[in-house]
């Protein structure tokens, strides 16, 4: 699908000079329409003598058909295509995030307080009691996003480089919809213990840490012993943040088709860092039936191909020892979750579940089972994608999370904190509740405030504040 | 000195109430006058039924003496003190910087391309070509601001959340004065291996590494390690940023007396990370006679309780072998630098320099000599202190030189670029050049666009641009 619609993320900016003759932005519009693209935006427009010139702005659907686009264009009588970019690669150009100064430093009153000499009396104040650098620093509000680049978006291990934009943007959303300022640190080693030890050592700048696009097991371990380690929130996103929205789009789903979580048979594809979470904050939200699927299917205690947190998983999860594919085990369930990858999952499987089945397809960018073709069958479906009703989205849950730990200054996030995450997110969208709408979405100005406000008060409540 | 001036670093705010009668605002004055403070600013005016409100923003000199003014106003009839606080403090409440983001994020379209799916492809850019990540990442204008809080400012090891507030303060010179965004590191270990592989591993991230108020010697081995290990550059502002400004001063304050490198016998007071930095570039401009002194006297070849640092100072200076205590070793010595501490040096030690002496007394904050008792010895004096004259201000480098490093996408900061940076400080000074005006002010807008453009062409000519 991705390959297929034109969308922002593969849009080009056409700049060209067109005869200044009757129909000629006409004609160019027809083409690039007749190639497929969608034309956004005009702008820039110029007149130069007997010329016009402007930018086009176009939708496309891939980069071949960017190419294809620009060839339309190119043949067009009358037409000259001055430059072209991609707007996606533009839009990154020097990064998208900057550090900015709280105060005006403009005069030497100004730097006599905020550096030498009056600010040897703040580190004095700090240096005496270290616990006032949440006052007196940035860390009240900084959140470190730290990557390894092995596992980002569905790239994989692609480097800490590589993995900068991502970790930018998600800085982004932290200010836009949390008003944390996040500072994204990608580090040039995959070992675990360099990973702990620096990240130990990172402490002192930040309020909270929140790990990023590690690949699993791995992630886990680093998440366990930073949290041991540390006493500011250790969180990773790619776990959590997905359990989080999953849990609250379920909470509301099971509304809908008036089951309870305890009389659920769920099952999980895909038994990874996002596979693991969802499934540990099912069962602590009363689930007992849940069944974990991986590419050698059921997984239960009768395997001997587990590694130490499928074990943990096959011991606590899968009661009546399910064993199989997907296929086998899913008939009778009532919830599928999928966190694994395209097409798994057929209309007979689905077909096959229990009355009323709730189907979220989570895999990015291709669902394991495309939406249209179980629309009649699934009372509920979810995705990870924008482009579908119920996106189980992380922005939903990380900003306002880290805003209710920082507020609160907690020192860790407790099961509590999450739960009580999931359950505000799924509270905003009260009478709005519909199956087509789930989960909020991502611009609902409402959801950050009340997930800061319930794991706030989660944390008061758990006793974990400073 | 800086316990009996009035100054915005010991400032107070005072909301009092008075009583609305003639004169009470007048008896206020009179009474924090008389008390030693300076009145600076009366603000946030407010008059209710029978009383004004107001805040009174008043310099102090000291904490002692922050509470006589307090005292003195308390004790008046008919004004109340509502509340008061230390603006030095209140400045730095929830630290000084921000994270914040180029582009609003305020439609799914521009999350498009910002973050999922769009930045997928800005990723596999960068993983294809590591390189590219410094034009489409931070890393093209960013720079760590790394401490592990051992010597900061003359307050020494007071570890690294205390150190934080100072970090964030260079943080908003170098985006004020250089445009480069800057981020505070702060590392919780003390063990220069441990520092060494952790600035390795956050490398991806940034553009260059700033390391700051590091203890010597540890500092200059951490600095030669990572300028290894690195290909971008490293600079450790405690030696080279007053290395370079030092040597700015010296080449205008030469102009004034008429005399060449060459031809100097120069004494360096203190011979920690400035001291050795300060020699080795005056041995690059054409110095010959240089003799370092540190609390054990003049640094010789023949003393045997020299670290390895001081020992290759001992084998690069000192061609005539000197022995002895300051006082007997500056004499006939034409240039006194001092980066040691407090009242090192006497008047009769200025006394028996050559003619026409230079004196940079720059201990911070009370000079090696009080600048008023050589006035009328000295030709030139110049200190670190912002209320004499020819202030050595690092800030007069710093941003400057990353600008340019940056800008020219260099790999490492060559001894050129240094000097060509200490030759841009000096120009700007140009045909105001005057006994008590060798070096820019703080606030001269000319010279980090100087220092820029000297360093960025000296480091094409050193072909070390990536």
């Amino acid at each position: 699908m991705s390959s297929k619609t034109p969308s922002p993320a593969y849009s080009i900016r056409i700049r060209v000079r067109l005869a200044d003759r009757p129909g000629a932005l006409g004609r160019l519009a027809v083409a690039i329409g007749e190639a497929g693209g969608n034309i956004n935006a005009l702008e820039g427009f110029t007149v130069r003598t007997a010329y016009l010139e402007e930018d086009v702005i176009v939708y496309c659907a891939n980069v071949d058909h960017q190419q294809e686009v620009l060839r339309a264009v190119e043949a067009l009588d009358g037409v000259e295509i001055i430059e072209w970019e991609d707007r996606t690669h533009a839009l990154h150009e020097g990064g998208k995030i900057q550090v900015t100064s709280d105060i005006k430093v403009d005069s030497m009153n100004v730097l006599a307080m905020a550096y030498s000499p009056g600010v040897a009396r703040v580190c004095t104040t700090i240096a005496e009691d270290p616990i006032k650098s949440f006052d007196y620093t940035i860390r009240q509000n900084t959140v470190a996003v730290v990557s390894d680049g092995t596992a980002v978006l569905g790239l994989g291990d692609i480097g800490p480089e590589a993995a900068m934009p991502v970790m930018e943007g998600k800085a982004q959303l932290f200010k836009r919809f949390g008003g944390v300022d996040a500072f994204p640190i990608c580090l040039d080693t995959k070992d675990p213990d360099e990973i702990v030890s620096i990240v130990t050592a990172l402490a002192p700048t930040f309020g909270g840490i929140n790990l990023e696009d590690i690949s699993a097991p791995r992630a886990f371990e680093i998440e366990e012993r930073l949290t041991e380690a540390l006493d500011i929130p250790v969180f990773h996103d790619d776990q959590h943040g997905t359990a989080i929205v999953t849990v609250a789009g379920l909470e509301n789903a099971l509304k809908i088709v008036g089951k309870k979580h305890e009389d659920l048979k769920v099952v999980v594809a895909g038994v990874g860092a996002a596979g693991v979470a969802v499934s540990k904050m099912l069962l602590n939200a009363g689930v007992t039936n849940l069944i974990g699927v991986d590419r050698h299917g059921a997984v239960h205690t009768g395997r001997d191909d587990l590694n130490s947190s499928k074990q943990w998983f096959a011991e606590n999860t899968n009661p009546e020892l399910l064993a199989g594919t997907i296929t086998e085990v899913i008939e009778d369930a009532d919830v599928f979750l999928g966190l694994a990858g395209p097409d798994l999952l057929t209309v007979e499987d689905v077909r096959s579940m229990a009355s009323e089945p709730i189907v979220f397809a989570m895999a990015n960018p291709d669902p394991e089972i495309r939406p249209e073709l179980i629309k009649d069958i699934a009372a509920v479906i979810a995705t990870g994608r924008s482009d579908f009703p119920n996106q189980i989205n992380n922005v939903l849950a990380f900003p306002g999370i880290f805003r209710g730990a920082l507020d609160a200054r907690a020192t860790t996030i407790t099961e509590n904190m999450k739960l009580a995450a999931a359950r505000a997110i799924a509270g905003v969208v009260g009478d709005d509740l519909h199956p087509q709408f789930i989960v909020p979405t991502a611009f609902d100005h409402r959801v950050a405030p009340a997930v800061a406000e319930a794991v706030r008060a989660a944390a008061v409540e758990d006793g974990v504040c400073r």
